[in-house]
C-alpha cells in the first residue's frame, strides 16, 4: 500500500528538478559524458537520503544516482541533497525493475543496496532485489570491476541473499553477521540508526564479479 | 590439552584393525580400487562417529573415511562401526593437516565437516579447518564435482568460513542460518544432538568447485 501522496508534493518536486532526472532514457550510454564524471554509483532505495548524501559528500568525484520508488520518501532525499549543495548526486524517482532502460552494459561501478525490503513470504522472493532476477540486471549495468554492496538487518534476506549471489557466480567478501562490530566503514542510514540503537544486529556483504 | 589416554586404549585400537588405516600413504592414488568403491567420502574430525556411522549405513555403496586426530575418541566410533557391522567405512587416526600425502589428485567425492574447532583468536585462524591453507588442500584432492559440506554451530567460524570458501572461489549453496528450521536431510552428530537440543542454531553450507 502506497502512502497518501503530501500536499503540495508535485510542487515541492518540481523544485528538485536541478537534481532530478525526469528522463533516465536519455542519458542511457551517455551517463559519465553528460554529466562529467569517470565513476557512477547507484542506490537502489535511497529512502530520506541520509546514506547517499553523505556517501557523496566523502566521494566528490564519484557521481552518484538514487533510486527510490516513493514520491513521498524521495522528496525529502532530494531536499536534502539541494539544502546541502551536493553536485555530484542525481535522483530517478523509478522503480528497480527498468535499470537497462536507463543503463548501458557496464556503465555503473557500484550498486549500493541498504535495507532492502525483504518481502518475507516465498511467493513474493522475485521482489526482492538480490533476487537472480535483479541480479542479471545489476551483472548488465554493472563493469567487469562492477560490485553490489549490501546490507540488512533482516536475516532471512540476507540467507536469501548468499545464496543468490553465490549460485549466480558473484565472489562475496567481506561478509559480517554483525558490520556495527566491524572496522568497516560505515555510513549509516535513517533506518539503521533507528534499528541498530535497539540492537539489532547488521549483516553486510560485497559481491563482486569473477573476472574468468 | 590432550586428554590422558585411556587404559586398555592400545588393545582397544588393535581390536579395531580390521576398519583402521594404518598406513594410509599406501593407499594413495588407489583407493577406489584397492576397497572397491567408486565413490569416496572423507569425514575430518569424526569424534564419536556418530554422522560418520549413521550416514555410511545410509549409503552403502560409497566408501566413508573417518578422521580422528583424538584417540580417545575414534576408538569409541570405530568400536560403534565394528559393533554395527558396517562395512563401508574406515578410520584414520590422523591429523587433517597432511591429506595430500594420502589421497591423490581428484580421490575424494565429498569432505565434511561437522562441527569443527572454532579456534576463536585471530591468531588461530590458520588452524581452522575453512581456513584457505585447507580449502588448497580440499581443492587438490577432491575431484571435479567435489564438495564440501560443512555445519556449526559458531556463528564466528561461520561467517569466516563463508569468507574463506568464497574468497577461494568456490560456489556457495544451500547456506542456511537454522538448519534445523529446514528441509535439508540432516544426519544429526552427537554434539548436534546435546546442543541443538538446548536451542543453538546450526549453520550450513555447501560449497562446490566452480567449473569453469
Amino acid at each position: 500500500m502506497r502512502m497518501r501522496r503530501k500536499p503540495n508534493l508535485d510542487k515541492r518536486m518540481t523544485a528538485c528538478d536541478e537534481i532530478r532526472i525526469l528522463n533516465p532514457e536519455e542519458y542511457k550510454g551517455r551517463w559519465r559524458d553528460a554529466l562529467g564524471f569517470d565513476r557512477i554509483c547507484l542506490e537502489i532505495g535511497c529512502g530520506k537520503g541520509k546514506f547517499i548524501t553523505e556517501t557523496a559528500m566523502n566521494e566528490p568525484n564519484t557521481l552518484f544516482i538514487a533510486i527510490e520508488r516513493d514520491s513521498n520518501v524521495i522528496v525529502m532525499a532530494m531536499e536534502k541533497a539541494l539544502s546541502q549543495g551536493i553536485k555530484n548526486l542525481r535522483f530517478m524517482n523509478v522503480d528497480a525493475g527498468k535499470l537497462t532502460e536507463y543503463f548501458d552494459e557496464g556503465e555503473l561501478n557500484r550498486i549500493y543496496l541498504n535495507f532492502s525490503d525483504p518481502w518475507p513470504k516465498s511467493k513474493q522472493a522475485k521482489r526482492r532485489l538480490t533476487h537472480a532476477n535483479f541480479l542479471t540486471q545489476y551483472d548488465k549495468v554493472l563493469d567487469d570491476k562492477g560490485e553490489i554492496f549490501f546490507k540488512t538487518d533482516n536475516e532471512k534476506l540476507f540467507e536469501f541473499s548468499l545464496n543468490e549471489m553465490s549460485g549466480y557466480g558473484l565472489a562475496l567478501s567481506n561478509i559480517t553477521f554483525d558490520l556495527h562490530s566491524t572496522d568497516y566503514p560505515n555510513v549509516v542510514t535513517e533506518y539503521e540508526e533507528r534499528f541498530s540503537s535497539q540492537g539489532m544486529r547488521i549483516y553486510r556483504v560485497e559481491a563482486r564479479k569473477r573476472n574468468v
